[in-house]
């Protein structure tokens, strides 16, 4: 070779192996993105498992029947419409997303490698973690609103939930709205998700009113418990294994040491909060109430999960874990406190998503530097602020147009029947036991 | 340096860096096949909830047992012949695999350094994810045969049919005999996995007949609803799951631009097949019966994932999302006409399965290119016909020597007792309860 | 360019791709601890279930209370102390490990790159990975002792367990102690964490006794049968799915090809161990029983899980499938013996865990020339010496001063109304039916 060969060949060399590099990079980031939207798509058995477990035996089959409805309405409606509004081309302004439509193709190898790493993995990869969020979102929803709505009342609300509504105020801030802009910090959706569901759950509540028999006419409350708290501790830790892809998966690239570092990270946090959220709640159950409360436990795991989520990278174990804790601890105080106030919400969706969630954004100022308290509270009050008058104007809608609560015989026969035209346990149940 | 020593260093480099390339491009294809196959060996146990959900209390041990047992039946029968029959190799011809028999060594660095790229996965892994399907052909089977067939039969028949029937019919296609020449298209085995698993169902329940009480003297149809529905439901999240592997792993290599974004599509267009089919499904349902029907929600989503099977890649993620609602709305009224004919199949397996495969290997031509209808349709007639004939010859002799039908006692009892000794839920079911 | 130019490109073109290289390995080695840390996180989860489905319906809430809390109580007490006892940054020596306290920061890309291929993974990752695997050893405490014990008793000892016995004969192994200098091989813990947890259980059923009404005035055993065997056969699919997180992650390393291939035979041999388990004790069972019983199936699948980890990387598949066998076969007989010999383990996990464990660290010798059958025992030695001494202390303890088992009564009304105040399936057990 001449010196002019060996340039040739060190070029033609090195072009060849950089790109392959990126292409492996590549692959391993989407690859690393589809695995954490697996996870985070198996919540959905999860909030299934939990709500069917919590809610009473003769409203279990429709309480199923909703949530594989709502996920399958959440991944067709962010097809069509939310993801275009969540993450726009080309957007109006910070506050109004542009709407172009429908997905476009992948990347190229040639978009890819022209980036220069700033493309870096899959745009349907990115879809299929996007849309299994917002089924996430949506699942909160069910659980509060359960044993008394109407079946097809809450689909139609979930077609406005996640075609619309999640998709907007998610724009705001991962589609680098004005929340982002004004430096809100959310890194996995304590507000995006947790309290974006919490909310419009809050609101069904408000106008659906407690379940038949929950409160008496003097003030008693008496508790509705769950009929099956086996499943509800699986739904639990289906949560718990999910929310490693909800939090982990956030990071959004893994190929590199600093990246990798931080999933494992992320990984750690997110576990050890759910575990001190654990252990917070059983104390404070045991305190309170005298005995070891299972569903409190389950909630506390729950409540640490949502805590950490609004920013599971920046603290250590040890600060992560007592966020998790004071989750676990605030989630059994909020569940009392919202019984006395007659909110009847049969899971605790709105405690462990919505009082949790703002608890969760919070703490962000106390470990990571760049965050602002008055941020977040713009940010909580934004998202909550929005979605509550979004979400109680859908509902009044579909309550003018189609009525959104069962009838008193429906309620008290239970709505699988009334709903589903089937029974969840049929031979488990006396007549007696099913409608008590 | 001067330019020899320049020249040894340019190739010694590029040769250590290329080589370091192509093993980590290795590890991540194997790490990524053995993930996937790991969730695809997570749908056995998404078939055993839901077809413990769906059949009655008195038979839901047994039916668990047969789940498990086959499982470990296909996972050593596959080891010990099939996976050489499927891949053989060296092949006697097209239509005659030869049998080698028994794993060979993996692949040394060597072998795969001088392959150029040909070899870049391990065979152990390649070998995991095979076996894992054949567990799953084999789940359908279980589920259409439920609650009446003795279970030794049934395990002497899973032998046979992960051993033999299967492996034969899949290196038709799959190992590169003839259907595969024949240009027949069946990307991760709506015909290959699902057809021949509900072709050998559909022969067993003609042979066995169907459940006693479900058919009246008159023509009538008795409903026999399932006794978990909470079960059932988790055993089609775990399937939904579990199917992000069984297509996404069938792209069989990840680790460049276009590989990635392959599998990346493949995710969203199983998603979204799902989803489509369970829209359509509960739709139907509610146009034909007037409720939301749980169970054929279930059912509409596992349409909606075998219908998308034959071709997850080539659609667009909408016609992905037609694919599947059509599937959805097919096995509603498949479900409907099986039962008027009285072919009595308590899970609905040769629906799913067996009609709507059929389904997705003719929906493969509205979005490849390459698809002929024509050598779909020989490879459905061929698969249809092959394992038809192959497990009909297998039933006859099995019923011959040992019988499949329980006694009518027995049948009445529940086969969890004589079958088993034992019963799935001792504390719940009352005496009058679980023989009805 | 000159010869001078073409030096400074090459040498910085080079070093800018090996670093890349190392970057990217770390990121999947890391990437890989990850993923399966969360499948070996949902082992949590199938002990739960399989442990929920074995006890009757009334101790149902408090098992899972126990479950969840232990999973907590696991994951930060190895945060705090267990994870530095085990693996110390400076050991005093070989039986006791310094202690330095407190999770180090994560490595720097500098030290990754000095350490030249050295460091290869977060140290965040391999955190998550060890933590989960402590939950694993203190989940087998819980079985064994179920339905009898007092639920804070059971905490307590779990916080001296996961924090202080489990590390540091996990130190004496895998952080380099003297068990590791003497050769003794424990591929990912049939001895450090099956039989560790196994023999805690032991001490822990030697101290309380049997279940009132397992065993008659003269010698007669009652069977007590599970309320949910469906819960139990997921339990043990999740455990299944979770081993292949277990085995395949304590390779450690999958980045290159001879690593990747191990990986993969470690799925494989796992697969086919738990497979042959299944078919030994099903046909095991119908000899000895007359019958297919289900929870021996299940016990089977995991006593061949158990038996071929200690070693799943050496021996071929089919010897896996027959180290498998025998542990299916040994876990039957051993079930049998221990209840003649009144030792009552509701759920066989020191069967399980214990005997098969043993039976797991024998057979490295087998298949991996380097074990020795000396060294095996030694390690079995110690740690069923140093783990039963070291937990009857401490069950001594804890008896002294707040008592293990609870009252006669509140074993009669079920653990759940006495420790938790609710009971895990209020529809469905009549008042008769859950006090039988």
């Amino acid at each position: 070779m001449d010196i002019i060969e060996i340039e040739q060949v060190i070029t033609g060399g090195r072009f060849a192996e950089a790109k392959q590099l990126l292409e492996l990079s590549y692959a391993l980031d989407t690859f690393y993105f589809l695995m954490t939207g697996a996870l985070v798509m198996w919540m959905a058995a999860g909030f299934s498992m939990l709500e069917a477990g919590l809610v009473r035996a003769k409203n279990t089959a429709e309480i199923l029947t909703k949530n594989i409805a709502l996920y399958a309405i959440a991944s067709v409606m962010f097809m069509l419409v939310g993801y275009d509004i969540m993450y726009p081309d080309e957007a109006v302004n910070s506050v109004w997303p542009g709407i172009s439509f429908l997905l476009g193709a992948d990347n190229t190898v040639e978009e890819v490698v022209s980036s220069q790493g700033e493309t870096y993995y899959s745009k349907m990869a990115d879809f299929f973690f996007q849309v299994v969020f917002v089924a996430t979102a949506m699942s909160i929803v069910s659980g509060a609103i359960a044993e008394r709505m109407k079946l097809w009342a809450f689909l139609v609300f979930a077609v406005v939930m996640t075609g619309f509504i999640y998709p907007l105020q998610g724009y705001w801030k991962w589609g680098g709205g004005f929340l982002d802009e004004l430096g809100f910090l959310d890194f996995a959706g304590s507000g995006v998700v947790h309290l974006c569901g919490a909310t419009a759950a809050f609101c069904g509540v408000l106008l659906l009113g407690a379940r038949k028999g929950k409160y008496g006419p003097k003030g008693e409350i008496y508790p509705i418990p769950g009929a099956n708290l086996p499943l509800a501790t699986l739904g639990t830790f289906i949560l718990w294994l999910g929310w490693f892809g909800f939090n982990g998966g956030s990071e959004l690239k893994i190929s590199d040491i600093g990246e990798a570092n931080a999933v494992a990270m992320v990984f750690v946090n997110t576990n050890t909060a759910a575990a001190g959220g654990v252990i917070a709640a059983l104390i404070s159950a045991r305190v309170i109430f005298g005995k070891a409360d299972l569903t409190m436990a389950l909630n506390g795991a729950l409540a640490g999960l949502v805590a950490i989520t609004a920013e599971p990278l920046t603290p250590t174990p040890l600060l992560a874990t007592i966020i998790g804790m004071i989750g676990g601890v605030l989630v059994v105080l909020s569940i009392i406190t919202l019984d006395k106030l007659k909110l009847d919400d049969p899971v605790g969706a709105i405690s462990v998503h919505g009082v949790i969630g703002i608890w969760g954004l919070i703490a962000v100022v106390f470990s990571n530097p760049d965050a602002s308290f008055k941020a977040q509270l713009i940010g909580i009050a934004t998202i909550f602020g929005f979605v509550f008058v979004a979400s109680i104007i859908t509902w009044f809608i579909i309550k003018a147009v189609m009525g959104i609560r069962v009838s008193e015989e429906d309620e008290y026969a239970g709505v699988d029947y009334s709903e589903c035209g089937m029974e969840a346990y049929p031979e488990f149940v006396g007549s007696a036991g099913s409608g008590k």
